[in-house]
């Protein structure tokens, strides 16, 4: 165990493993789960003795609050296996933190960092075989926190439960995404939730993304609630843009999720000296460089999407095609984090971490 | 039975009633649960045969979208119990609207309106001795609607879960409420889903609402998200003011939810020849018309606190109290809605429903 002191775990394993179940070349995302998962339970005011069991389904009082107030956050991360059967996570301490970030917002309670780190890494050791190898592929993981206390007082719950489930994991997208920048919905509000993994500003996406749909996008990209100017995130990922040769992408904020793989690609533009510019930029902004032909490449990052080209944004009616460009800014940053996260390449910035 | 055509509802009586164990005279507001429930699987796109059992825990995967996604959604409702031993709703066809409308927002499918009447009030007939007499009392009904379909895909469930679950219950509030009138923190954004009732808008509120707690505040008072200026609603509850002898309310809006107990007001003050403004108002004008003397009341609305009193209001690190006045268009509504949900005055309104 490689983080903190260690923890007084409890382990059951299962007695019949569905892994001869899986077809690894043919994986769907976050479809079917490991045999194992871990748990543990918030009450008297504190964290009880976690536990590792075989995945199981959860027993839960109809007015656990979970059901009622939405107090639930949770964390995306992977677990990838080189060729020497080597398990690495990428930044698993910036899912510790932001977890704690997001149940802070919620009034919920912190999950210490040795139980989460432990409990994940022992976790992975035992589904080890779960860990998919064939290409694109990944163990996705899913820690997550929801309120069990009970009670139609709408007031946070005195109980809660953590858990970190597994699902061995195909690409998010087939294919090149489009978009439509929503001028109608939102995502979020200055002063609210957006900033969180919380449950909530999850299933509010799902109606204004079913609309984009239906008119032929896959994604919808948010824009700030007051003028739908400015370009913030999409469901599940951050936006990046590339003018000329400049790469911008929008601050975070209250509103807008602070990834871990926009840091990065942040870190790597930096390091492979292409210009960066973190700053708002609107609507207007894309539509005028799409016309004048500057606009280069589109694409959103994100721990399940990876690194995914945007095609085509629509906007009032009209519909941008992006180029198709050679050894793409987004190519290149694909390349780079996937080669450290499966131990393909050096890793100088340090983000790749063993699981021994 | 009152509506619609008759559902195949299928009835299993519990052999254990905790009846016994509850005191009427002394009930805290939703924290012990009647003995039966109603439930209603979605699955293979449609709405499988519901059914009344013993009230009892609920099983479900631990991928189910519920715990990740936020999709659920409420509602808020009451039975009243009159001296000939008769049960009475409020406007249930309101709610039983509104869920659907909040559904809508969450791509949740509908529910259907006979299911959710011929539901209802048969757990009502069953659960009639948990309708508490005692003053000030009720029993407080939740229906609710979340997603039991898994998979960590952030897009809508394909199965759902709807129960009504029942609490006989004491008053919301107990006294006068002292509220913070919010400058940083926001409930709901333009474009989302503040109009309905969604379990995420909740768990949002419950940070802020600490902090205003440990401020000796026992609710916060939302403004718009952009300027903090415009007064919109409580946690729970719809705000009235009066200024003078005007009674003014916020327009609903797609941040606030069209509450029940709010319409009923408004058209209470028209039958009582009130002047009603319906019209967005500032925190200045709040402050101005507290220091003039011409802010007379100010009261929330809501199912669950009927019409509870503000005491006094902070804003900027000041505190603003409000008169005590005699014969209070608060103390007038809440008699009339009252003496109407309790069978004890004419309807003439036609909004109370018997449960035969
Ligand atoms: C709303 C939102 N934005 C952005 C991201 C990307 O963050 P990360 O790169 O940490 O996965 C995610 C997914 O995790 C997300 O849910
Ligand atoms: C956010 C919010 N506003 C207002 C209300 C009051 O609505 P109603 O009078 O229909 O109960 C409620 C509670 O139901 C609520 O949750």
């Amino acid at each position: 165990m490689s983080t903190g002191t260690s923890i007084n775990l409890k382990v059951e394993k299962t007695k019949n493993s569905k892994l001869s179940q899986i077809d690894f070349n043919n994986l769907p995302f976050g479809q079917t789960f490991s045999d194992h998962m871990f748990v543990c339970d918030y009450k008297d005011g504190k964290w009880q003795t976690p536990q590792i069991i075989p995945y199981q389904n959860i027993s839960l009082d109809p007015a656990a609050k979970i059901f009622h107030y939405g107090q639930s956050v949770f964390e995306g991360m992977k677990a990838y296996k080189d060729d020497q059967d080597q398990i690495w996570l990428f930044r698993p301490l910036e899912n510790q933190k932001r977890i704690n970030i997001s149940s802070e917002r919620l009034a919920m309670p912190a999950f210490p960092k040795n139980y989460f780190m432990e409990g994940l890494e022992t976790l992975l050791k035992i589904d080890k075989e779960w860990i998919p190898q064939t290409p694109g592929s990944s163990l996705y993981i899913r820690p997550f926190i929801f309120a069990t206390g009970v009670g139609f007082h709408a007031s946070p719950a005195d109980e809660y439960k953590f858990i970190i489930a597994c699902a061995p994991s195909g690409p998010y997208f087939s294919g090149n995404v489009k978009v439509l920048i929503e001028e109608k919905y939102s995502r979020s509000a200055n002063g609210g939730v957006g900033f969180a993994k919380a449950g909530g500003n999850y299933a509010g996406q799902f109606y204004p993304t079913e609309l984009a749909v239906k008119k032929g996008y896959h994604q919808v990209i948010w824009t700030d609630d007051n003028t739908h100017e400015y370009i913030e995130e999409a469901g599940a990922m951050n936006i990046f843009v590339r003018i000329g040769d400049t790469l911008i992408t929008s601050p975070t904020s209250d509103r807008i999720l602070d990834g871990v793989t926009r840091k990065s690609i942040l870190d790597i533009a930096k390091d492979e000296n292409i210009p960066v510019e973190v700053r708002k930029f609107t609507v207007t902004e894309l539509v005028e460089a799409s016309k004048n032909g500057t606009l280069k490449e589109m694409f959103g990052a994100g721990t399940a999407a990876v690194v995914s080209p945007i095609s085509l944004f629509g906007h009032k009616g009209e519909n941008y095609e992006l180029p198709e460009i050679e050894n793409s800014y987004a190519s290149r940053f694909k390349k780079r984090i996937t080669d450290i996260q499966y131990n393909r390449a050096e890793d100088k910035f340090g983000w790749r971490y063993l699981v021994k």
